[in-house]
């Protein structure tokens, strides 16, 4: 069947893949650009996909103890002002409140770029003793950092997020749960997302204002690219201190907690189009995709139509009990006017992992044509036995993103051990650079300004291998993951 | 036993009502002051009763066909101007970005005090044809309205809230929406929350600026007072005539859509405490109840202890899979080192709804002390059979919760023909006064002027029943809802 001009119609992924990004964000519906500098509109199906993976991190986070709450959209200058590093890092980035109800205020207020500042003002009374720790609590809300340079979901000067911030009384206990956060990412981007991550320690440069460390988990994208697909920090007794934030311990000695913060934004869903899309658009994991299965219905005669429905009927009638890893199965039955060949396109460039076409040949044999989105594997479903078969095949698949991504991303990484090595691969190849680093901040900065790639993680996983630094030759303990990065 | 001082430190209901309400909203960890003027933080204990009548409202609003999106925070002062009422009724209530990225803006952004001006100028581009309509979104926000006097729930400068925005051909299109998102906060209200509603239509005076009309829910604290608990408004043209939207028709006409928009906030929250709560604080709706069932634990020897525990742990065995009509239960147990007295307030104080008590004696007995929050009738219950009737008996509280609130209502609604008899029974009595009115914008006001009362609705389900106005004596259709209200 001929493809209609609606697939072609977005840009060649090899050739142009932020051409082809941005024309599957809005050929999709996902997301539209709107009338505000910076600012993205989420649309039914890029906010569904959200709605997906934040429901399954929301579940995880509570299950971990934390609780959800919610702070004010609005920071004080002066409370983002009392941890040093911290306002270093936003100030060029915040939005200022100056003016309200009719009146100059007398404070600007900042629109939150994140919320550790006014929270550590607020849970200073919250936290008198020992027993009050840990403090586990987690927003789900709107942060603004005034990019200059923006893409639709991957960087936009509001986006949607969770940031979770919690107090404890021992730094041990903090690193657990800097950890815990970590853990929570990995979980949704490979188990939910099937995106397959690295984990790691941040660099010093890299480690987010006002933290004593950052862990992060990072992902290869289609390009190549690196994406940082969550951060946890540890902000050891830095805001505590700038807040004065002092608890009774055990020993009744007064002390200041220990913080971390950890957050995960609408820059998934940008990576969950990168990570698995493909020359014809989406390719959805079936946990997140907003259809999961959508049914065809070929016919040319009325009495071809008659027996199609009569046949997609019964099927539906055993579809609509059908439970998947995901909830009950999202399914779409296209009854539009289009051509089968559109409707084909339409829906393979929204990824929906499963396409049943069925035409009166097929119903006479009891059966249709199952077509995979991620291979276009056809097989013949007998469709009496389709319902309960579903959510293992929708299982598999799921599996089988993951390990693409994981071959994919395994295919392009290198170890290289010098620096002609390092940037003649990355000129040729791009991808995942393992190489040794001496931990100083000055070979890193060399190796970002002269190549563009920067260190995305010291990865937790990678066995210790010493070696020479790229830059001074001085000794490196292991290899450490250097990208271009989004 | 002996109460001990922790529930006396409210405020007297029937005193003091607004301190009881601030003390309630304070003492069970709802919310608190923030550091910015007129905004809250929500806790974890109001912020899981806040994501109970979300999650019911959301599978409302998806169930009827709407999609959710979201919109940017910001709305360009020009776009916030082009209708004018809309303008002239938010504009002394808007914050204002002037500054961001370290730069003063060249137009001034105005935080959304309602998104309608902003989605009007987007969906011009959406809307060509009549196949683009019905065109049905929900948007799940934070919007910031700066108002002088603030109350926790009730009135804060900056509330989470759902807003629906829909666009049809036709005005019974636009219409029969209106009545879709009005019929989505009474069951809201009555169905979880157990608060009954009037609904009704707005006077001009109260209608939404921008809108043709305005329908709304009302609710009766326990003061008397009346909370407005929802509205749904018939913007007609306004909007698309602003933002010149035009769609083709079928009949070759082009056209401007009608809208609708509706929203539901954390004011319901606010809403909930006050229709419900009593002399000793919460008392929840099961629905919405984060804990439905405490299980306080009764011993003095060790002994005791011990027999008291391996009974609750038999008994939480069974409670585990129980499933009340909203989602698995959802029980604690009270092991913590307080008496069984301060126990019991403190739960009574948080209005959980059962109270199940276990001592020695009890086990012994194989039963517990079951404790109603709302009436706190008492009864021995069997401990083998209470998993199995507990989703029942949740459900009978939930109806008897909404049964009483109603009796509440109607043993102080009034129906007044005179002006007199108004202003006495308002004095005496509070409450719902139902009272004959000509429709004229001057009476309204006189009335509101003199005695703080205002029109609530014009209900939809009172009888005609013709009357002359309390005031110029002009003759009256019906019997229109006035109140003194939040």
């Amino acid at each position: 069947m001929a493809k209609t001009g609606f697939v072609s119609s977005i840009a060649d992924q090899s050739e142009d893949f932020p051409g082809w990004y941005n024309d599957v964000v809005l050929k999709t519906e996902m997301a539209s650009y709107s009338p505000v500098r910076g600012c993205m509109i989420i649309r039914p199906y890029g906010y569904a996909i959200w709605e997906s993976m934040r429901d399954e991190l929301d579940r995880h986070i509570k299950r971990t103890g934390h609780q959800n709450v919610y702070f004010p959209l609005f920071v004080p200058r002066s409370l983002l002002e009392k941890e040093a590093e911290h306002v270093e890092g936003f100030n060029p980035q915040v939005a200022w409140v100056t003016h309200a109800g009719g009146e100059e205020l007398s404070e600007w207020l900042a629109i939150r770029p994140t919320s550790e500042a006014i929270i550590a003002e607020v849970v200073k009374d919250w936290i008198q003793s020992y027993r009050d720790l840990p403090l586990l609590m987690n927003l789900w809300n709107n942060v603004v950092r005034w990019e200059l340079r923006t893409r639709l979901f991957l960087r936009t000067a509001e986006f949607l997020w969770q940031e979770a911030h919690t107090f404890h009384a021992t730094e041990a206990g903090a690193a657990e749960n800097v950890a815990i956060g970590l853990e929570a990412y990995r979980s949704v981007s490979e188990d939910w997302l099937a995106i397959p991550v690295v984990r790691g320690r941040k660099s010093r440069a890299e480690t987010f204002p006002g933290a004593d460390y950052s862990h992060a988990i990072e992902a290869m994208m289609r390009d190549k690219r690196a994406l940082q697909a969550g951060t946890s920090h540890m902000l050891g007794q830095n805001f505590a201190k700038a807040a004065d934030i002092q608890f009774l311990d055990v020993d009744n000695v007064r002390k200041h907690p220990y913080g971390t913060s950890w957050g995960f934004s609408t820059r998934m869903v940008g990576a969950t189009i990168m990570a698995h899309g493909d020359e014809s658009g989406l390719v959805l994991p079936p946990n997140a995709a907003p259809k999961q299965l959508v049914i065809v219905p070929i016919f040319r005669t009325e009495e071809d139509r008659t027996a199609v429905a009569a046949a997609i009927d019964a099927l539906t009638a055993t579809l609509d009990g059908v439970t998947t890893a995901s909830g009950p199965l999202r399914y779409q039955v296209d009854w539009s006017d289009a051509s089968p060949g559109f409707k084909y396109s339409h829906w393979e460039l929204r990824g929906v992992p499963f396409r049943l076409e069925i035409g009166p040949r097929d119903v006479a044999s009891g059966q249709g044509v199952l077509v995979r989105r991620v291979d276009r594997t056809k097989e013949p479903a007998p469709l009496a036995g389709l319902a309960a078969e579903l959510p293992k095949r929708l299982a598999d698949y799921q599996k089988a993103l993951f390990q693409r991504a994981l071959d994919f991303r395994e295919a392009n990484t290198h170890s290289v051990d010098t620096y002609d090595d390092f940037k003649a691969t990355l000129e040729a190849d791009g991808g995942f650079l393992m190489a040794p680093w001496c931990g100083d901040a000055a070979c890193e900065k060399q190796i970002n300004d002269e190549t563009g790639a920067t260190i995305r993680v010291i990865p937790f996983d990678s066995p210790d291998e010493a070696g020479k630094c790229l830059i001074d030759g001085r000794p490196s303990e292991r290899r450490v993951l250097f990208a271009k990065a989004y």
